[in-house]
């Protein structure tokens, strides 16, 4: 795996590869039930490439408060300890929310908006906007040259060209290098999955 | 208005207000008749900042190659010499098409997609995504320091700030400065029409 990364992402120029994150939804073991049934489990659709983490076969529908669905959102696993749908602001004022920019976790403020199943809907304060950041482990990190850096910059070219500000650092030993940015960012810049852009300090 | 346009963009901090342009449709005579009718007109809806533009009342649905339909895609009048939806890349990914970049009546290499009007439909060589521009007077060109220049860079502060690359300048004396961005470039940096941004040399 370390000479995939190596090949994609040298990391003496400080660039790193991109996942776009569309929207997608993360449900308690609770939850899960409510819209699926009692002891239902997720079932692996693709696995993503953060060790251990998994696109689901299983679909949601998110409904706001201006009654229109945003239909076949699919579910992140595996369960979580909390229910948080992730949206390009695209998405919130077609649902008609405006969620704060969070990490993915924390939901505080996140928007009231109703999760539906097969067998049953509830409503969540579960909407947010994720946060622009970076996985990386703490080689990584020091390797970059990154040590006590909390945000930096990440530049891409070409003539939909921009530099991203407020790109947070994550950092865990079990990642693997790769900037997350939603739809709206990475269609602003023409980006797709695997695109390699640099990080500025 | 130059008093609006003095308080809202003063001229010597080299900052420009921003228009959002949503996905928008323009239309020649002939393609009005066949999609509303023979010797139809467009109305008025609203009139545009810049001077003569208005958005009409008539809307169309557009269609990809992947059947999906955009719909009530509203025209932009006065009709034009040719047919041209300007998209932004997240609409051109749910239709199925990869439109160029292009100033607005540049359809080189333009998509084809079909116009839906109440009386008919035709096939027209139309889709792209607007380049990022700024609509300024000479005088304004002058008094910003930009004479000789063809692109700027744009920069925009907040938790989602970026800073655009290629910005191109849009030069006529009938302008009022206006930023135009897709909703793309516009979400990823939480923008809303009327914001205040700075133009980089």
């Amino acid at each position: 795996m370390s000479e995939v990364v190596d090949r994609i992402a040298p990391r003496s120029t400080q660039t790193v590869p991109v996942g776009v994150s569309a929207r997608h939804a993360h449900v308690s073991d609770e939850v899960l039930a409510v819209l699926f049934g009692k002891d239902y489990e997720l079932t692996v659709y693709r696995e993503l490439f953060q060790p251990g983490a998994f696109a689901a076969n299983q679909m949601i529908s998110v409904v706001g408060p201006r009654l229109r669905a945003i239909e076949r959102v699919r579910i992140l696993g595996p369960t979580r300890g909390y229910n948080q749908v992730e949206l390009a602001r695209t998405d919130a004022i077609y649902l008609g929310v405006e969620p704060p920019v969070r990490d993915s976790g924390d939901l505080a403020g996140a928007c009231p908006v109703t999760f539906i199943g097969p067998k049953g809907s509830i409503q969540v304060d579960a909407a947010i906007r994720a946060a622009r950041h970076i996985h990386l482990t703490h080689k990584d990190v020091h390797e970059m040259g990154l040590d006590q850096v909390d945000r930096v910059r990440v530049q891409v070219g070409g003539e939909k060209g921009v530099t991203y500000d407020n790109v947070r650092l994550k950092i865990d030993d079990s990642y693997l290098p790769e900037l997350h940015l939603d739809t709206d960012d990475a269609n602003a810049a023409e980006l797709v999955c695997g695109d390699i852009v640099t990080i500025l300090k």
